[in-house]
């Protein structure tokens, strides 16, 4: 099997899930201020963005992945389809967590947990996929370059924020925007200068 | 006809319609235990999880059949065509399901016809495609393989399954759930099975 | 300009807009019979079932009109863009046909009005890009076959009836679906009879 | 990297975002004149379309920009996921603006401001996106045309004029639908005009 129609189907779930991000941006009411309302919406604004972002860095990631794939076997196709079911949960975490950040109080807390865990599950079916397609060389058209320390810890570095994050939301929720954003912030920032580097 | 434009428009519906998917899972109210809540909602995470696996393996199953084909005529092209709203059917059949199995009650039996009758008809409508495809020798690059009476009776289990679930659904509503969740469980496993056997 | 992304990006809009219709479907109440409350939303399934066919029927000439393109000039782009825009409006029409004629009275006539004018405003648009495609033998891989009489009423009839439509619909709304839904019905009967007679 | 992913999740993202714009229509209630609730509703038309229009030229110019790119840096790909976010951000700033302008008074002129706040950063980030593609020649085909006077004065006098807009929107809220409205028939007819002088 070719990866183009799983390339194709994938770029569709990523963009359609992406896109449906922004339902989670609620017009105000016009019975009162517009930026006061807009403000109180801050979360909305914030865990959108995140998630775009974070979405976005798979969606480049998935692409660098296929590149070097020539054929696509079964396992690659369904973890492939278990990345995508972490993808579509996205705007549903992000609602989630936009509007128990916004109310506060104790169960906000879970709510951060909940959205770091969509975070961790989407980096895990991520690394099923990506280490499918290196392991296996019948399914490249060249063999995958050494692992190298360096890459895999700063590979891993995102998950374990994610970890972390799960644990930490309990303390204070605001912090999981601020773990995610950073994780966010980290692999753009990693990517670029990757590019830089090379 | 090339297959090509029927590939993209396909795997675009299919995207999208996995994807709406989500739309069917609610964020809960914030004037409660948020873990209650949701726990409250597993029909809504249960028929998502099964809907997403059965419609992602019509889009496999897809995948496979159309690789072989170079040519489309218009019977084929309108018997996608059926099978596609079938498709964009299942995130409607799934909500009502999910709401009626939270809800229980005598109407839950019904909804849980609908859902099964709503799997079957996605179901017969890809065996329609898939006969049209296979049977037409000038649509493909080689002929298609004989049927096997083993292959044969895999591919239509299903089928009598969602027959089944149509019937049973008066006795139990969740009984519907595990029936087609059941399907869901089998098809993966049968297709990475046809692999780890090829 | 090649047309490889045009029919991308028309088969993307095309897609979303046929799956779109599916949230004109709505989840009945929990409190009563679901098989009558399904029952009273018949316009819904029935505005649905009419909608899926037109749009898939413009997707169907869509892939025929551009297969014989392999230049793209900005008036066919707009005229293109013009189309999408008519097609991204029918979910819109759609529901709003649904919604009168479920509640009949005098305001579901002029509701049917509207239904007919979104559909005549997409063939309207369509035999734009057609007209485009067909007179420009520059945009061509081979200059378009004549016109026949024949082919021009066949092409010109779904249009007319829409146009007979919008009158009609003064007198009755139910008999909007039936003529749109005759069209429907006559598009597909009549290009599968185009490829039994070639 | 090719730019063929590039360009596929690009159309998917824009196919959906145009799309979703038409959830910004709402269809009225049954309890009263069709007409005289739709005409009440013009502002969500009249956005509607401004936004439609106007994403439409940017996905064109997005088409004709990528026609010469042959390899795709992590720059140009992190510059296009920036353009992306500010097209999904567009249905909701369309939604917002049109219930402003329904609504009236002072918060209407802050949604004007927004409206054309979003109008501007999309056509900042697609410059952004513009410049690194013509700039960097190992991206190319072939090397980028010197850019004339001419042609920079016509790119940028859309972001004038939406730079113009957010300071004019404070004096009124249906003066930015006429600004934008006109930029975006001025992009139709340049487009249209480069063609029948090219």
């Amino acid at each position: 099997m070719q990866p183009t129609r799983l390339e194709h189907f994938s770029d569709g779930v990523f963009a359609v899930a992406i896109t449906l991000l922004v339902l989670d941006l609620l017009v105000p009411g016009t019975d009162g201020s517009l930026i006061g309302a807009l403000a109180d919406e801050w979360p909305n604004f914030a865990a959108f963005a995140v998630s775009f972002v974070l979405v976005g860095c798979i969606w480049v990631s998935h692409h660098d992945v296929f590149r070097a794939i020539v054929r696509v076997d079964r396992v690659l196709l369904f973890l492939n389809l278990a990345l995508l079911m972490a993808v579509v949960v996205v705007p549903f975490a992000t609602a989630l967590f936009a509007r128990y950040l916004a109310h506060g109080g104790p169960q906000s807390n879970m709510a951060g947990v909940l959205f770091s865990g969509a975070m961790l599950l989407m980096g895990v079916s991520f690394t099923a996929v990506y280490t499918r397609a290196t392991r296996h060389d019948e399914l490249r058209s060249q063999p995958a370059p050494a692992p190298s320390l360096n890459r895999t810890l700063r590979f891993s570095s995102g998950m374990l924020v994610y970890l972390a994050s799960i644990g930490l939301a309990f303390l204070s929720a605001p912090l999981v925007l601020i773990l995610t954003g950073g994780v966010a912030v980290f692999y753009v920032a990693d990517q670029l200068g990757a590019q830089a580097a090379g």
